[in-house]
Formats: C-alpha cells, structure tokens, sequence
C-alpha cells in the first residue's frame, strides 16, 4: 500500500501521477517515455477492448494487421500528413548488433545499414494505403471497413503515464468509401460509437463536435472528436474520428470501377481511441481515497473480506462465500475473494478502496449468526448492512446504480464547467478562476484561434455539433461570429 | 478467385505460398520481410487467441504489456541471451526526422542521436526482468504469472509468410517462482497447455519433449517443445516453455524475502507461440482445393449460397435463411448467408472451398417446395440432402464431427510417418524417401547432433518426455544410448 496519497486539492497532477502509480495501473520502465502497463491497469484497458471491438464488428468492420515499420518515403507522398507526424518519430537504420571489438558489449554492425530508413509507425495511413492499392479494383470491393489494434510510437519529449507516453497502445479504423456521402456518415458514425462507449461504459459525459482548421489531424478534411472535462477543469480529447476526402487514395492512388464502368478515387476515413482513455477513465471519477470505477469497466466489480478471529471462523466465512461466490458468478458478476492471512482486513479495506473495486463486501461470524453482510459502495463511500437472502439483488441494483450516479455526478459537474462567455477579459476571468469550457463567439479565423491561444493556453476544443446559430461577435476580433465553439486549456 | 492452385504433390512450398495468399490470410507488404494479416486471417488469429487467453487465465495468469524498445545493454546482462538474440535485429539509433535542406523529403535529423540505441525486442525476457526487479520482495509477490500479447521483431534473411517474417505476433508468458520445482512445473503445465490448444482447437497432433542442448533457448536451462508433422514430412516447432533456472533473476538482481526470512534469487520460466501456428494450421489440414480449418477456429462455421433464377425465388429463400441463421446463431455457431447478387454460386462455392469453411449449405426453390437443402462438408467434399427439420441438429453434430475427422485424419497421417531406424544408412535413406520423424538412438553429444545436422539437415526435434528406456547404440558414432529421439528435417 506504501504512504497516503496526495490530495487533489493539493495538487491534482501530482495526485494523479502516484495514484497511476498506487492504483497498480502502470509505471513508469527504463526506457524514457514509455510505461509499463501493469496487470491490473492492463485488465480495465482489456476490458475498454472487448466493448470496443464488440461494436466496431457490430458496425460491420473486421480487424487486420499491418506492419509496424513503415519505409520513411511513404509518409512523404501525402503532403500535410508528413509534416504532421514523420518529424518526432523513432527511427531504424540498422538491422544487426556484433560484438564489440574490446569484447565488452554489443555495437552497431555498419555493414547492416538499411539502404532507406524505416519509421516506427506513428499512425498506419500510409502503409495501410499502400495495401489498399491492391485491395481494392471495383464497386464491389467497396466499402472497405477495417480495425486495427495495435501499438504506435510518438517521441514526446514531456511525457505522463497513460495521458502521452512515447509508445502508446490504441486502435485505428481504416475505411474506404464509394462517395464522399458515405464517408462522411462512417466519420460520424464512428464519433458516436466512442461517445456511445464513453458515456455509457466509462461513464464520462463527452461533448460531440468538430476540430477547427489548425486542430485537425495532417491529411484531414474534417475531423470529428468527442471531448471530456476532467475534475481539474482541464478538457480532454478522448477519441477522433476523421474525414480524409480523396488524399490518401490520391497519394497512393487507390482507384476503383464505378458503378458506371468509370475509374475513380476512393474516399477515405480513420478513427482512433488509445490508452489516453485510461487516464480519462482515472480523472473522471476517482477521489482522495484512490480509484473510482464505474462498474462495466472494473476488473474485479464485488471483493469480499472476511474478517474473523480464528481459523476455525475463517473455515465457516470460506465455506458460506463460496456458496454466494457461485451465485453471483452466475449473474455475470465478477467477484475476488481476497481470504489471505498474511494482510488484515484494514489493509485489504484500504487496497481495494485504491483500486476503485465499486463494491466491498465484509462478512464475519456475526454475520454467519445473523444471515446478514456489510455492503460499503466505493463511489460513495456509504455502507449498508443487510440480509443474505436479498444480497445478489442488490449488488446486482447497486452495480447498476454506481453506474448510473458516476455518469450523473461527472455530467453535472462538468455542465457546470461550461460559461458562456461574451468579452474577452470575461474569457480571462473565467479561465483562470473557475476553468472548465468557455462558450464564446469565434471570428472563424486561424489567426484569432493562435492568438488565443498565445495569450491564453486555450485552444478551441470543438465546434460542437448541436451548437445553434446564433448572431454574435468573435470574444477577441470583435468580428461577426454565427455560433459558440467551445474553448478551454486541454490535456 | 483468380486462377487455380499448385497441387501439393507438384510444389508443396508453392501451393503454401499461393493458399496463404489466395485464402486472404496474409501477404507481403512493401516493408521486407514484413506481412500484411488480411481480415480473413485476422480472423483466425484472434480465435486462436480467444482460446489460449481463456487457457492463460484458467491457469491463473494475468496480461500486461512492457515496453516495444529495449535499450541494447540490457541484453548483454545475461551472457547466452544475447549472443542468441541480440543480433539480428531492428535498431533505433534517431528520434526524429527533418526536410531535406533540397526540400525534397526528409531525412535524419543528426541533432536527434540516441544516446544508447533501442532494439526493437525480440523476445521480452530483459525489459520484463527489470521491471520484476522493483515488482518482487517477499514470498508474498510469488509467484508471479503474467502474459503478454505483442509484436516482436527478428531480423530474418529468408522470410515465408506466417512461418518466418521480421514482425510477428505473439503470446509471451514470463513467471517468477519460490523455487526450482515449482518453476519447472510451471514449465511443464505451460507446454501441457500448448498441447491440449494445438490437438484440441488446431485438431494438430503434437509430440511433447524437451530441446537437446543445442537447440534450447538462449538462456534457458531446459526447453520444453510441441512438435508436430506438417503434410510434406517435415516437423515444425509449434510451441516452448522454458525453465529458465536463477539466469534472469540473477542477471538482473531480482531477489526475494524467503518464508524463513533469508534472501534469494527467484526461479523464472516463459513460454510462447506465435502466428506461426497459423502456418502449421494450414500445412496440417488443408488439400488442393485450398484451405480446410477446424470448426473451432473457423470464423465462418456454416456458409449458405441461395441458388435461384427470379428476384422473387431470391426473396422467398432469403425469408427462409433469415429463420435458420437465426437458430443456427442461438446455437452459438457462426453463419455467413452470401446472397450477393453480384456472383454466381459456382464462383461462391469455390470461394469457401478455398477458404476451408467446414460446411456449406445450398437452398433453392425447390429445396423451399420440399423443405429440404443440400449440405457439403469441406474435410470430406461429400454431399447429402437432408429435411430443414433435422438441419440444425445436424450442423452440430458434423461440426464435431469434422472436428474428430480432421484430427484423427492428421493423426493417423503423423503416426505413419514416425520411422525407427537402427544405423545411419537407414537414417538417411529414410529421410530421403519417406520424410518424417525419424526415432534413432543418440549419443547424447552435441558434437553428433551437429554432424547430423550438417550431413543430412536433419535436426533433433525432441526428447519425447514418453521416451522409453532402452538400451541402443548411437546412429551416427555407434556409442551406447538409452533412448530414442526424434530427428526430423524442419520448418
């Protein structure tokens, strides 16, 4: 368990760091900017894939494989795309080590120089593209609708557990479309299946929206994203969804036979959620005492702890939860018994309300007289005693329950985070004080976004989809703006 | 579809490489060495995975994921390990690139040297050690059983699709244990494991043994195998588990508070298969109509092709499928209805011929007139008729029983080609003509195992952990032996 976890109030980026760190979801390893996902972090991510990939079949696309090393001229071929991701990227030039001449350790070989180097992938476009080529002759290969999950490296220079590490883990959408129509609903479609999962299963409320210009991704034409407020009032893109008209088919010249018997361009769209979700997952919910899960997502939804004086106790306690063990297995329910006699019960109290588990069960040989258990809810923190025979009901109720109150409390609190704001010293004002989104009229120019942005730290986070017209004027410029973006300092 | 297939019996390597590609399981990328996994065997893959977690996790291990890059003195901390890993390898020596001061691309920002360069892993065993360093104290923390699901890079000259490529993926288990037995039993449940997934889901018959010395891993104190015969008589490694000794531990100072409170080093194993398996799935069943898979890795168990000459036939008999896929789908068996209008349904059934789904079923009209359908098993390629009432009690009954059939078939095929033989001119006669495993007597010397290799490209495969004890003279030198092992030619 080691010390007390700094408070949040204290010092809400240090609370996070050793909570990642507590909470045995990841650390940092020896190898600078990139983590290691431990067991029980690694379980939530596992779980976050299983519904995600459910319902990316559901919505008819099929998973595949591409290789991580990509030839440095592909990302060349689509102009915006390389400036925006061939430039901080791991680089392989040799393929062999020898032994070092002093005999003391291993070196380069020079002879194995690769003649062009190769790029550990920091997206897949370009080499899935280059499949594509081949994949696709006629209408009737269309569309083309293709996951891949896979890990992608991105040399950040300032990194955090889970929110930006070098080498991150993630999935990537790939489609191929006959009409720019059909892409276009594919994009959004996609945009509402990662709000779908974060709302629904992460229980984080999230704003759906467009990037301006500036934030799109490189080789994009719109890119489509849902945005999250963390509890520190700072947003967070938690997954993005894009439009990528006919460049990629252009660069890599992916055509096809129309219906009508003519050659075209296909259009294209990519979609990506990474383990950033982790790091949401923890901002959205969790408290001074440790994690908070929602349970859809918590590898371990009920622990139970016996508590007892002899070993002769214990023997009866093992017995009876072995009985409800097996009936709420049945129901779907995931359930740790954790009857180690090397740790107390107010050590295990403690390791559990860390890890978030949503329900912790205590039962002792009173209880055994009684028929009766103690029942503690981790995102309240509230306990109730009550009878055996009605216990697998309500943990079933309950479960359902923290659900339902993490997603109700988070979208509270972050709708009180969203400030309509009409003058720039109230953008200011707002920003510094209070945080959260600011609703503020935007001239629509790149230029009044970077200034922004230089004077303040806040970016636009998006237009968001549902924001209605309305005659305004840009917070800064003063020009006329038709509707409110969303602003705010962002992860 | 394009055209037809090499037949086995002219150019097995041929009719592999054309399958593999006309099966849509993979193919070449642009990247050397480095394959595509198509939708199709992805599909595959993830069945294979599916079965081996649940198998991982019953046998209480947990996934994490460790680092892609490991800093290339990490290798040389264990002495054997590095002369058999760190060699041929994917190195990273810059972290970013830059425009070519022409303008025209870009190239290598010299600015952006590592200081130490990163080897892309090979195998895990270092990185994962570094971290148990700080993750094992006491007793308390053993053992430690963890999985990891990954990509791995070998640096590999000649390349095949899925039986030998730069990148591949792959399962790697590594475990920390109290002591020397239980590791090794550890070892032997893993490589049990193995077995049980290859003989019960791949229907692939497999010899348990363990590795000569020669042929262990490197840094290995023993290697624990699953050898099985592929249709052209050579063996292919489908599987290790290794008893890695104090080695690891050592090499990376990772210690431990013992019951009576002393320190000592802790007993490590690992374990892995990779998308190897998807070669030897297809050499082990597959004819020259194209790919044969057993029901319980079949993506698509039951394939249905309405046959019809009207739109109005076609509506009548889609009416009908969309009842039995219904059924066919509460049974848990997966069910594909292609009613493209845009192929015919000879080109259809060569289709899922090639792609080896397990039974086909046609319906026309006049199977709607007479309640009836045709069902063509792919093992077999026999055909019956039989009543709709009866349909979907017997889909499942031959799903087992292709299953039984395809295994049994493998079996009697494997055993056929065990030879003893009892002096070299034997050895090599039956190795020419026959193929196979060959059980010889065996000095026990790596100097004859190395003769061997060199005069006949045979290699020994195992020691079957079955071996009995007999008395024998060696093969090649003639010394005494008092068992048999298998030699084979191998993948």
């Amino acid at each position: 368990m080691g010390s007390k976890l700094t408070k949040r109030a204290e010092d809400y980026s240090k609370w996070y760091n050793e909570l990642v760190v507590k909470a045995d979801l990841a650390e940092n390893s020896g190898v600078r900017g990139m983590m290691v996902i431990k067991p029980y972090g690694y379980a939530i991510w596992e779980k976050m894939q299983a519904e995600l990939d459910r319902m990316f079949k559901e919505t008819g696309h099929e998973n595949a494989y591409f290789p991580l090393l990509i030839p440095k001229s592909y990302f060349s071929k689509e102009a915006s795309h390389v400036d925006g991701f061939a430039k901080e990227c791991a680089v392989v030039t040799h393929y062999r080590l020898k032994n070092d001449e002093d005999g003391k350790g291993i070196v380069i070989d020079e002879k194995a120089k690769l003649e062009e180097e190769l790029i550990i992938r920091p997206t897949s476009e370009t080499i899935i593209w280059d499949s594509y080529r081949k994949w696709i002759q006629s209408y009737r290969d269309l569309p083309l609708l293709i996951n891949q999950w896979a890990n992608v490296m991105r040399w950040e220079m300032r990194t955090r557990l889970f929110l930006r590490t070098a080498e991150f883990l993630w999935q990537e959408g790939h489609t191929a479309h006959e009409t720019k129509e059909e892409a276009i609903e594919e994009t959004q479609k996609m945009q509402g299946v990662y709000a779908d999962f974060a709302e629904n299963f992460m229980a984080m409320p999230v704003i759906k929206g467009t990037k301006t210009e500036s934030e799109r991704f490189a080789g994009a034409l719109d890119t489509y994203t849902i945005e999250a407020m963390m509890q520190d009032g700072r947003a967070l893109q938690a997954g993005t969804s894009h439009f990528l008209g006919q460049n990629f088919a252009k660069a890599f010249d992916v055509k096809y036979t129309t219906r009508e018997g003519k050659q075209d361009y296909v259009w294209a769209t990519s979609w990506g959620v990474s383990t950033r979700l982790m790091g949401a997952l923890v901002m959205s919910h969790s408290d001074d005492f440790g994690l908070v899960l929602p349970p859809k997502l918590a590898p371990i939804q009920v622990v139970i702890v016996p508590i007892y004086r002899s070993e002769e106790q214990l023997q009866q306690i093992d017995e009876r939860v072995g009985e409800l063990t097996k009936e709420l297995r049945a129901k779907g329910i995931s359930v740790k018994y954790d009857n180690r006699t090397t740790y107390k019960p107010g050590w295990k109290f403690a390791e559990y309300e860390l890890k978030g588990v949503p329900l912790r069960m205590a039962i002792g040989p009173r209880d055994l007289e009684n028929n009766t258990v103690e029942l503690a809810r981790r995102d309240t923190l509230e306990k109730e005693n009550l009878s055996q025979d009605v216990l697998i009901d309500r943990i079933e109720t309950l479960l359902v329950e923290i659900q339902d109150n993490l997603f109700k409390k988070a979208l509270d609190f972050r709708n009180e985070l969203i400030t309509e704001v009409d003058n720039f010293d109230e953008f200011k004002e707002v920003l510094n004080s209070k945080g959260g989104f600011l609703s503020a009229h935007w001239d629509g120019s790149s230029e009044t976004e970077e200034k922004i942005k230089n004077m303040t730290k806040a970016t636009i986070r998006c237009i968001p989809n549902n924001a209605q017209e309305e005659e305004g004027k840009c917070v800064l410029s003063g020009k006329p703006s038709s509707k409110r973006v969303l602003f705010a300092k962002a992860y």
